[in-house]
């Protein structure tokens, strides 16, 4: 039985999930519909996809986080500032025009001296994360990837790492460029890790330098980039004293390889972060009383 | 009088200079042409840049530096190991196929620990540099910009830094793209060297979520993710103990004042790179005997 319609609408991309009470998306769909691809007419473009659940869920109401909030999404939803947890969430959604209860999920903001941040989804999954393991430090690696703390069952902070629009950008084009398949390695992945403690701008030539010189094989250059990359990631943590607390890694496949490998000596548990949106949602609509707790 | 012909060929583009015996170049010319962009025909690309020049001075030889030397340029001119002298670079000239003497200086490379280093083109500029300080740091910033250390004269060891190609292809594209002309600011690039001591991956990240938060203005974004990247490239000097020797940095206009103020309280000198390239092609020809000392 679905007793909400949560939607996970990123940039790039849809999930739409049936969620059933006990917080499992009993049906998944995906689009690739992002919030930047397509016209304006979200309500339009929302009904396209959810398609003949509409009609058999009448009664469930319709809850979407994501980059649907920001200023170029549906409606602007402006970020609620931490330290937050699912109570203040719950209490900024902002409703959408549509034919039945249909509510945008706002991100959140940080900030800690002249260090801002921001997150739009990603707070989603984390109160699913906190309601289970309300202290804890968790790392949702990404296209932006984030650390989280939290503490009492709150988002108490967060730090952002553009680990995965760099690799992705600089794998793609220039020096790094390769044209050739890629291939996972441990090796050249620690290699990288060790590079990155010369610094990033440095470590990344390292994958140019070492594929001409030999010393690394051109089909492991993803790899490389991956650890110099990482290793950043990691120190930064370092520095921020995130790797004493016990660590919640929200990855799978060879993402969660790669940290796992990056984070060896710290004691980590690794979750898979597949359903943690359906179960996000669900206790934000609880919250706000969309549906009965 | 012209007593030599010297050639910086790079992947994008070209320069031609007409060198005089005292190192100066009499006559520039500037080409698209760039080593990446045509045909395999270098000869025929080659007399279609000089033209004129080649029967105006037909006793002149030439000297080409830069990605020409490549294994994807006309001749692939294996590097030399650093530490190299000019003596050592001018023995390894490499004559391609011209009706006239034409040689193609070779790049050197560097081994550290598994750090590898690679360069073609500026190995030349840092001759004609080491030739008048024969002891040095020098800083030549760029799209790889590089860090090289001048002991008695030669090339002894050097860093490579993708601080350009980085800042270049993250501007142009994904989160970090403004679609806002971009103006100088030397507050939003100190801001950029304070954030790049939080890691690069999150560092980068903060010129979008300045940004979104509203203490960034877009027309800075330029401007932090340069203080970001060349703060990394400091501290990867001050890690390798090159911030302690005399620091000679050869740049000009915006980049240089960029680099002054991230090295700040450290004795340097600035110097405009753009007659280095015909200076250091005369010192190899006359090494190599090509022309007269």
């Amino acid at each position: 039985m679905t007793v909400l319609i949560g939607v996970d609408w990123g940039s790039t991309s849809l999930r739409a999930f049936a969620i059933a009470a006990d917080g499992t998306a009993r049906e998944i769909r995906r689009a690739e519909d992002g919030v930047f691809a397509g016209t304006g007419d979200y309500a339009g473009r929302l009904r396209a996809v959810l398609g003949d659940w509409l009609a058999r869920w009448p009664d469930a109401p319709i809850l979407l986080c994501g980059m649907i909030g920001s200023d170029r999404g549906w409606l602007h939803a402006p970020y609620v500032a931490a330290p937050a947890g699912a109570d203040d969430i719950a209490a900024a959604l902002l409703q959408v025009p549509f034919e039945r209860p249909a509510f945008i999920v706002p991100g959140i903001s940080f900030a800690e001296g002249d260090m801002r941040e921001v997150m739009r989804g990603e707070e989603t999954l984390l109160l699913a994360l906190a309601s289970n393991n309300p202290d804890a430090v968790v790392c949702l690696p990404g296209t932006h990837s984030k650390w989280a703390r939290l503490q009492s069952g709150r988002i108490s902070g967060f730090r952002t790492h553009m680990t995965g629009e760099i690799r992705a950008t600089l794998l793609s084009q220039g020096a790094l460029a390769t044209g050739v398949a890629q291939e996972p390695s441990v090796d050249a992945f620690r290699a990288g890790l060790a590079a990155s403690s010369q610094g990033v701008t440095r470590g990344l030539f390292q994958a140019r330098a070492r594929r001409l010189l030999g010393t690394l094989d051109a089909r492991h250059t993803a790899a490389f980039v991956s650890g110099v990359l990482i290793g950043d990631e990691v120190s930064s943590a370092k520095l921020a004293g995130d790797l004493r607390a016990p660590i919640i890694l929200a990855a799978r496949g060879a993402v969660a390889v790669d940290y796992v490998e990056a984070l060896a000596g710290t004691g980590i548990s690794v979750i898979d972060p597949e359903p943690l949106a359906a179960q996000g949602l669900l206790l934000l609509a609880r919250g706000a009383k969309l549906i009965a707790a």
